[in-house]
């Protein structure tokens, strides 16, 4: 079928391509010109304006919309909204909080227009070779794009979740368990780094890989980063985030439910920006002043 | 080669199938004779004592041991010990604390027998048809019996990690991983439980399985259990532990590595065991002693 994509980064752009692999008319915009250019040198239809996408599709409408998550979104969506018709579809691929979504979902709805919050995980090459999507919205209007959902996964790699913003929000949490997953898998290397045995990581990550009970994904692309850079020696610790799993976590807390383990992996995360921390002073100075303790003077 | 087995319990059985589908000569010994008879009927060679295991062994002799750590090991090694000779190998094959497979290792040597500690991931299904493998202890004891490991394990499936006690040590780590990671999955799914969203786990979890970055095995053994049970509503909610997540932890406090993760892993379990808590009531009664905030009555 046709659809329109909105948004040529690193994931919308593979995604294009993906969706062209599997006979899609795909019609393409971005912010940015030179990434539109790219994306027509490779089949893709050329849409230099909202307006000019939407005039390239006809009869009833699905737009991919893959820009960052809030007021991207929402430009967007109110640039989009006003070249669309009663019954058209936008799909929201990117990580738009759940909470937003149901909010969009519920504004277009007076307009007539269906708004699906798909969920995309499994990264670059997912996006290019097949993804696992969750999806959320209409179900009148998913069982309109399914084919595509079908397409741009893996084989049993998409889910129709049920109401607006469920898609979006099991892949909010998707990425509250892969924060833990991936901070367990570190605390683990981090022991092994810090013991006396003389550990080839690499190795400990391929022999996990294979047969163990941690073998995964994330253990696989450990291993690839351990082989490529064996103690790791040319990167910095500093993790940063893109805001998922501070949102598990702020569910979690708003729905009183015990998540030690997201938790922690988020604060862990903030605590890597900082190469001392003002709360370390706050102790050291306490244990000084109460049992003299001895405190390391800042340089 | 032929080796002897001591310990017949649900791995060492599968394991001494899978050995003597390799080709080994399998001498296997048990505490429970019905064990002992089970395996000979299929195939096993039986000894009924430790000395006739010993003695039906010719040549250089290695036996893994495959029964519970600590006392139970120690146990065995000693009424063995007797009945072996300069150049054997032990292999201890079950979950002994690192630190004791060091000190036996040490032990041993005074007498030249060695010790290898084999730590063995993958569950029953990895000990019948292909574990994961991490060997410590002497290359040259390790190098006699390679083809042992390399048989018993998926193919990449073993290591040899260097010095005594790193294999067990590369084995607890991998414990340790393992309960961070079951824990944030774990806290996923308690998340999805606790929303307004009417969702299928099972559904999740295999969605989750195909594409996504959180695809592992665990996950294919969470998605195993919703299939039988969609909501688990058959079983409690009691995590009992075998030792290895609190050393993980224990190892990472004596080297002052933090690792909140696997710590907060370990006490979710300790705090699964109670319905309720001592200290639960303690800050209740707190905060009733400074803001007259309400207690809820013991029954």
């Amino acid at each position: 079928m046709q659809i329109g994509l909105i948004g040529l980064g690193k994931m919308g752009y593979n995604l294009a391509l993906n969706l062209q692999d599997h006979g899609h008319g795909v019609v393409a915009f971005d912010i940015a010109k030179e990434n539109i250019d790219a994306i027509a040198a490779d089949g893709v239809t050329p849409a230099y304006t909202i307006p000019e996408l939407a005039q390239k599709l006809s009869g009833r409408k699905a737009v991919w919309v893959m820009v960052p998550a809030g007021a991207p979104m929402d430009a967007v969506i109110a640039e989009l909204v006003p070249h669309l018709s009663k019954g058209d579809i936008i799909i929201d691929g990117g990580n738009s909080n759940y909470k937003d979504s149901v909010a969009r979902a519920e504004k277009l709805a007076t307009s007539g227009i269906y708004l699906l919050d798909c969920g995309t995980s499994g990264g670059l090459d997912g996006a290019r070779n097949g993804a696992c999507t969750m999806i959320g919205g209409d179900p009148q209007a998913f069982a309109y794009c399914e084919q595509i959902f079908k397409d741009v996964s893996v084989e049993k790699g998409y889910l129709y979740v049920g109401a607006p913003g469920s898609g979006h929000y099991v892949k909010m949490i998707h990425n509250g368990v892969e924060y833990g997953m991936m901070q367990a898998i570190a605390e683990g290397f981090e022991v092994l780094h810090k013991s006396e045995y003389d550990i080839n990581y690499k190795e400990v990550a391929r022999v996990w890989n294979h047969g163990s009970v941690v073998r995964s994904w994330l253990m696989e692309l450990v291993e690839n980063a351990f082989s490529k850079d064996p103690e790791l020696s040319g990167i910095k610790g500093i993790m940063h985030s893109s805001g998922e799993g501070k949102w598990t976590l702020e569910t979690a807390l708003d729905m009183q439910v015990a998540t030690p383990v997201i938790a922690m992996s988020v604060l862990m995360r903030y605590r890597s920006f900082e190469s001392d921390t003002f709360s370390g002073k706050v102790v050291a100075a306490l244990r000084n002043e109460f049992g003299g303790h001895k405190v390391e003077k800042a340089d």
